[in-house]
């Protein structure tokens, strides 16, 4: 198994929408930390970790996508004055791999998460895909959808799907 | 991470059901390939796998369920003379994980396999649960149902279902 070529992980992260709540969401963030703790542990050389960042168009102005960033170098000698939320949470994901000394990429796409997501998967063909998920109820998914379940659906790739701990579920379930 | 306790993953495996082929299906061979190549890799000691077999009431005359089998040793002491299919596809894993130098644990349980998959979830609670799956299209899972899909939604851990590749398709793909 040594020299063999990394596993590639793909993650799916995206930005929390509670107000005043820095950067990652909260199942972004516990994917992260459940792939780290559980899949990675002390094998850092084993492991690459892909994260996709999907922003839904006219959501922000942003014109930076299809960048690639592998180090915190890689932030720091950016041109641009304004770095976005979404830039803020592709670096401290690559932060967080550097702390720990595992390779890693990240990347932006503008769309629909879903569909960017299982685009991406054909494109890169990871090992395996990890994306965040709330754990909402039925009733409370029809109104905002599942990224999760439809890229288990979908993805062409084996997929983790990681809920959310019910400690960390805010007052409002739809929030994260 | 060192010291950390190992990840312990749980495997549902079935057996073939193709006429004359050996022991393990093809989807529960090829999810078993998949962990150890792209999740334990090299880092052996970091993880244990824990091997469910559900057979089907009535599907044989099996009366040693709940038993605990966790080397080669434990299945050559056996009083029973005619050791069942089960039995010895419980064995091919278990003397595969020794050969890879993993730790493991197997058994057996009767009933409902999506049912009960999930309810040995909640027993044991394992970091992650591995299915295999057919990989069959939207009409021929109407008629022969998924284990996967159903563990996706109702298992209390995070669940990755391992297709079977393309090219290991037997001609009836229902077949595995």
């Amino acid at each position: 198994m040594e020299g063999a070529e990394a596993t590639r992980i793909l993650m799916g992260v995206n930005e929390s929408t509670i107000k005043g709540y820095p950067h990652a969401s909260i199942s972004s963030s516990g994917a992260f930390d459940w792939t780290i703790q559980k899949i990675v542990r002390s094998n850092t050389s084993g492991f690459k970790l892909l994260f996709l960042h999907v922003q839904v168009p006219d959501e922000d102005g942003f014109d930076d996508m299809d960048s690639l960033y592998a180090s915190p170098e890689d932030f720091k000698n950016m041109k641009h004055r304004n770095r976005t939320r979404g830039l803020h949470l592709l670096e401290y994901f690559v932060n967080r791999c550097h702390e720990i000394g595992v390779a890693c990429e990240a990347w932006m796409k503008k769309g629909d998460p879903k569909e960017v997501i299982c685009h991406e998967v054909k494109r890169v063909q990871p090992d395996l895909l990890v994306v965040g998920s709330r754990g909402l109820g039925p009733f409370q998914r029809v109104f905002v959808g599942t990224v999760s379940e439809f890229c288990q659906k979908h993805a062409e790739c084996p997929v983790i799907s990681i809920k959310r701990r019910a400690d960390e579920t805010p007052q409002d379930p739809v929030d994260d």
